[in-house]
């Protein structure tokens, strides 16, 4: 079915990277109406611009890019207008700019921008992973004629690859002027996510940040967390396991950056992180805090506000060597212990398990 | 094709939980080749033991079980004979005994069994989810006559509850007499779990606890931590989040006993808590150790081994309010900062993330 040169050489040709039919984004253009067209500016061309681009030329609207760096081969093979000089984008008046530039840069980029070269009443979205940073800045530095959309398509080229299904599109219409244009563009844009298959969700940028920061935030931390474990793949690995090590892979293919700035741009995710830290010391804790009942018990030590503790069986004082093992228990959950059994040393030697703390605790059989 | 009464009344009656026909038991076994039917004794009858003993009554074998607590209705209705009395039950001579009592109370289980009563050759086998721990314990507790094998189901009713295909079933031949006949009583018994599906994976019980500590208890322990966060689902989850939120309600399943078991009576579970706790402290240093430049940047301090930096671009020292910013950041990693801003307070203040720290750093636009 397809048409033009045959791809030569040893080079791998993708369908969507190889070179259209010369009429191709004519007729694709054709298909929309002329009402639903778009002339859309991208601003900042990187990978996450260039996915996004490639989907709107294929949709049929006209596509134009600038960026600091030079990446006129990458706009051509998809079809999209790219202009190194950034007063020459202005001036091609785009209907809408996408700003698709990083968190940590998107400031800078936005006050670089000549906006005074683009039409007064032009549309600004944002698709950063974070929402009421861009939402001010965007309110605070654009002339209060221009609409303002934030948006969070939350996928990228690894996660959208394929299909954009079902995949959540979140956005905020900040501001919009009275004219009745004006939002027939915005719901024009949101047509394009819609009819590509995402789950549209509107909500304020200030709640996305709420939700964001104990979802994608904490999700990012786990991710991270787990990958400086380098934890490997066995051959008993656990479907849980595959998950984790499922989300350390994804979580490997974005940049620290990124992730920095999900930390530093998103007012609730200091919160987040001290909430997952006190979760990890209460897990800590509880296991502390049963080794400690467990040795009290074989020491015949009294239990907090139990003074003289009925003996229940025959337990007799631990061994040296289970004084070692607990010593070595305790002090690996990373409190400093409260009991000194004196035994220590021995802390780089090998005990087997077999040889752990034995205690007659009765417990029901539900569990292995 | 099923015969026997209809079921009564409004009771929901599963398939295998009816009664079966009054033969099924006959049946089944008959279609085992009398030198494959083994009879395999139970030692606690809980969920877990119920769960095995339901699918070895199924494939024909003959199962009887002994248990603290009264399983007479249980037992019943699965086919399986049940003793309360554990000399009765060791004196009815299975030739397998599977302990499935809980990694807690194991040891007590073992030692409070007559194996006195039981046949010189019995072949023990355990389940539980830690293995050099029952290894060692079989090894001593056990008269050299009896043959050991371990072995961890690395499934349960809720994760095998359908199928076990594709389930892993780790095992070790830990001790077995010279006898063929008692090589192929194990052979007997894997091949029950390998004709149900199970991935059959061999290897050392030591091996297994070093694999197992990387994999079920780093799950375990993530999946308590975000436990004890209680993360719920938002409209904006990822489907990374949406992994994690699955782990934690698999993780609420299990009891705390089996997580202290697991780290309790694996030696190398200690160790990667440990690795845990240090993989999520570096996470948190990165995070800090970033904004620490950007502040002594905004501060014009001296950067580590850089005593005069060129000042690149207009930057003025900070305002008040980043100041206090920067701080309420600072700390919230969890460290105590080491600049001293001088403007505390405000602590409670809820100052929008629009107005975060505003740094020109000029990052590449490959994320959001």
């Amino acid at each position: 079915m397809r048409r033009g040169r045959p791809a030569g050489g040893a080079v791998r040709v993708l369908a969507l990277d190889a070179a259209q039919p010369f009429d191709f984004e004519h007729r694709a253009r054709q298909k929309l109406a002329k009402e639903q067209q778009l002339t859309v500016g991208i601003v900042g061309f990187g990978t996450f611009g260039q996915f996004i681009a490639k989907r709107m030329v294929l949709a049929g609207h006209r596509v134009l890019a600038t960026s600091r760096s030079p990446y006129q081969m990458q706009a051509r093979s998809i079809g999209v207008d790219f202009y190194q000089d950034v007063d020459d984008f202005c001036e091609e008046h785009p209907e809408v700019v996408i700003l698709c530039s990083s968190i940590l840069s998107t400031a800078a980029v936005l006050r670089s921008l000549p906006v005074q070269r683009l039409k007064r009443n032009t549309l600004f979205v944002d698709v950063l992973s974070v929402k009421a940073f861009p939402k001010q800045l965007l309110l605070r530095e654009l002339p209060p004629e221009m609409d303002i959309l934030c948006t969070h398509p939350m996928f990228g080229p690894d996660s959208g690859k394929g299909s954009w299904r079902g995949l959540n599109f979140m956005y905020e219409v900040v501001r919009v002027g009275g004219d009745a244009g004006r939002m027939a563009r915005i719901e024009n844009l949101l047509r394009f996510f819609r009819s590509e298959g995402c789950r549209m969700v509107e909500m304020t940028c200030e709640e996305h940040d709420r939700q964001a920061a104990s979802t994608q935030f904490v999700t990012h931390t786990v991710g991270r967390m787990l990958g400086e474990m380098e934890l490997s793949s066995t051959d008993i690995n656990t479907r849980g396991f595959e998950a984790l090590l499922n989300l350390v892979e994804n979580t490997s293919h974005d940049s620290f950056d990124l992730y920095y700035g999900l930390f530093l741009y998103n007012a609730n995710a200091t919160e987040e992180l001290q909430r997952l830290e006190m979760a990890f010391d209460r897990v800590k804790k509880q296991l502390l805090g049963r080794m400690h009942d467990i040795v009290r018990q074989q020491l015949q030590l009294p239990e907090a506000g139990e003074p003289h503790p009925g003996s229940p069986g025959s337990q007799s004082p631990p061994s040296p060597q289970q004084q070692q093992q607990q010593q070595r228990l305790l002090s690996a959950v990373g409190q400093p212990p409260v009991l000194d059994f004196g035994g220590r040393g021995g802390a780089g030697s090998s005990s087997s398990a077999g040889e752990a703390v034995q205690v007659e605790v009765l417990a029901p059989e539900q569990q292995r």
